[in-house]
């Protein structure tokens, strides 16, 4: 009985893990640059918090979701994105009401999402997200774009392109709305049910269409930016101004929409532009909403935030060849022979670790060429010998695998020894 | 409509998370150190993973899953321990078979378990637990008990007792079930129905029993140590002979039993003995187990893991006084006045930040009191104030706000200056 992992899922083992490790590390040092700080909220939520902000009409409500009842018959759902559950924190904790404001906070961790499974789509994926709320300044919106820039800086990608968009506020969305009703109602026959059923309810989640994508319609529907009113516009127009100021490049694309009902004024994607990439390009998406944490119960508070996953993130890694999983080296390897020396090595690697070297030994009673081999397979830096002989003359032999310099010490002084050699080697 | 989180769960809110952050970073670092690489296997598994692992007669299984159908009617379960998870990996992926053995593997995030929530138990939970699977030699029981207690000496928590037993190997084991069996039947029926249950089943479990834990003929029980077979009790030996070795101290408790059928040899439990912890003082459950790996369909494979609460590591933190959850500092806050010098500073923030300064400023079109109030509470190292007049002539001023020292900078070395003044404040 062989029983695998979970469709869509997968584990990730050491030498992948450490990429993981690399990514989290330099996402969390930008963001505490930026001074966001970390949340981290259930993995499940009370359903509602999805249907409520996600939005009714939306796949990921529809289809993707993996809802259950637990053991009291609360209706709970797995996360399937982060913004929501940032949001009902934010009002169940009353955040809005802390002295420093805006509240910026970053979170990472599994979201779920029950689609068919595909490279850079999985059913459980890592998500490492950003949201400020409580700001509308133009200027906290290029403090986002730059932290996401920044992101990818760190971890060493070059080929991204930052596409950005306004969605306007609700008078120019609701002007555009109309605009594109007319275009499309004359012709609404020839679209998917879906895009039917759109029309009306959210006739811009019809440019988000994967089926009707290559119909004529799509390319001369009205473009959101020919619809902005002045605020709109020059609320857009400040952002771009600061985004100058800083130098962050961007490109415009009127088509870009985002998929929630609450997005306003800003949008944006981060695109992978690396060859090899595949079809899949899109490494993160975000904007500016308004209406979600009323919606959760809190007052009207305006947030800008983006996601992206740190699967994609890798992808693109790799997809330029930045990713180079190399066996992690070890300080030292001790090689006992014989059971008093395997004994007191026990005692040896205590000592090696207590002062933050990272030793191993063996622990499968191999012959001394065997724990030789297991010493290079690990890279150690040093590797010391300890048999009968050696350990009756209180020495130990202790041999740089780099230089094969070999040397005799007194078991007392052996860890100082690996330590000051550790330094040195550091130092040159 | 005020959505609340879902009971047993929790935020993790700034001002907490740092804690974690801390805690996690520690005890990576000594895994790190032991040699250990951390994997990550997904949220949720196929249910008879757990079900045929952690056992059909244990509270989890029958009790505490959180377990549903997927749209695609396959039967999951939340992961409520780390071990199963990590084992249906390792025969995955034929770890195994890897030239490297012992495997050993370290893994840390959310468990989840359907129990009454109390302090100390909560629905969701986060586990951080290691495994060695693939060697039997006590030297390696050893050192995950050195790893653990490391952990804690490196977060700080110093009131900690190790406790340790043996539960023998199968022979030793039945033995002593037998006389289990011999001991309690007489009177079993003044024992819960779960224990009459247990009673042919797994006469161990009843010592675990909750209910009965008063009952005379618990505490006169037959001792495992009194039925160890002569390999059982040298292994034994062994593996405390290599603790006195190395100096780490410990407490036999021949009632400390693991709740689940594949453990053997060495079991522990790290204890807190702070003061105000309350009742739940179990920090740390581990032990040594067989025949988990051989159930999910891979070769007998001797392991040896643990895995402990990061909730209850916390909770022993805060009753030890030894957390302090100090607002973090941020290294330079920009007060801006007027419009374009507004403009100017988004530029200047983003240069600190790209230098890897720790900054940050306004985003509430404050006044200049209310500026200086954000740079107070964010305990800022320094504040650089833009004006008219300071932008007219391409200056800044900066205060340190911890000597009050002020000076006058042209724009252009601002950000120089601050990174020297921080390496100084650093060096000094």
């Amino acid at each position: 009985m062989n029983i695998q992992i979970p469709r869509g899922t997968q584990d990730i083992l050491p030498g992948e893990s450490e990429i993981w490790q690399f990514i989290e590390a330099k996402a969390q040092e930008v963001c505490r640059r930026y001074n966001f700080r970390e949340i981290r909220t259930p993995i499940f939520e009370h359903t509602e918090v999805f249907t409520r902000t996600v939005g009714d009409t939306t796949d990921i409500v529809q289809k993707e979701m993996y809802t259950f009842k637990d053991r009291g018959d609360r209706d709970l759902t797995l996360r399937p994105e982060g913004t929501a559950s940032v949001a009902r924190s934010y009002v169940q904790h009353k955040l809005f009401g802390q002295a420093a404001q805006p509240t910026k906070l970053f979170y990472h961790g599994p979201m779920f999402r029950y689609e068919r499974p595909q490279s850079g789509r999985m059913r459980q994926f890592v998500q490492f997200g950003v949201e400020a709320m409580g700001s509308a300044d133009p200027a906290i919106d290029a403090e986002v774009l730059a932290l996401v820039m920044d992101i990818y800086k760190e971890v060493g990608i070059t080929n991204t392109k930052l596409v950005l968009n306004s969605l306007g506020d609700k008078e120019s969305r609701e002007a555009h709305r109309q605009a594109l009703i007319n275009h499309f109602k004359p012709s609404i026959h020839e679209f998917c049910g879906d895009c039917q059923m759109r029309l009306e309810k959210n006739p811009l989640r019809i440019l988000d269409c994967k089926k009707d994508r290559e119909h004529p319609l799509m390319s001369t529907a009205p473009s959101i930016l020919d619809y902005l009113n002045e605020e709109s516009r020059a609320y857009f127009e400040q952002v771009k101004a600061h985004l100058d100021r800083i130098g962050l490049p961007y490109v415009i694309d009127p088509t870009l929409v985002r998929g929630l009902d609450y997005y306003y004024h800003t949008a944006f994607e981060v695109m992978a532009e690396g060859e090899g990439f595949g079809a899949i390009t899109t490494l993160c998406g975000g904007g500016r909403y308004d209406g979600l944490v009323q919606e959760l119960g809190g007052p009207s508070t305006p947030g800008i935030g983006f996601a992206f996953s740190i699967e994609r993130l890798i992808m693109a890694l790799k997809a330029e060849n930045l990713v180079s999983v190399e066996e992690p080296s070890i300080d030292c390897y001790l090689v006992a022979l014989g059971e008093e020396a395997k004994s007191a090595s026990v005692e040896l690697l205590y000592k090696l670790r207590q002062t933050g070297i990272v030793a191993d030994k063996d622990y499968l009673d191999k012959k001394m060429k065997g724990q030789f081999k297991a010493a290079d397979r690990l890279n150690a830096k040093f590797t010391a010998v300890l048999g009968e002989n050696e350990l009756n003359e209180n020495r130990i032999e202790v041999k740089n695998m780099e230089t094969g310099e070999q040397v005799s010490q007194p078991l007392a002084e052996f860890v100082d020894y690996i330590k000051r050699e550790l330094k040195g080697g550091q130092a040159g």
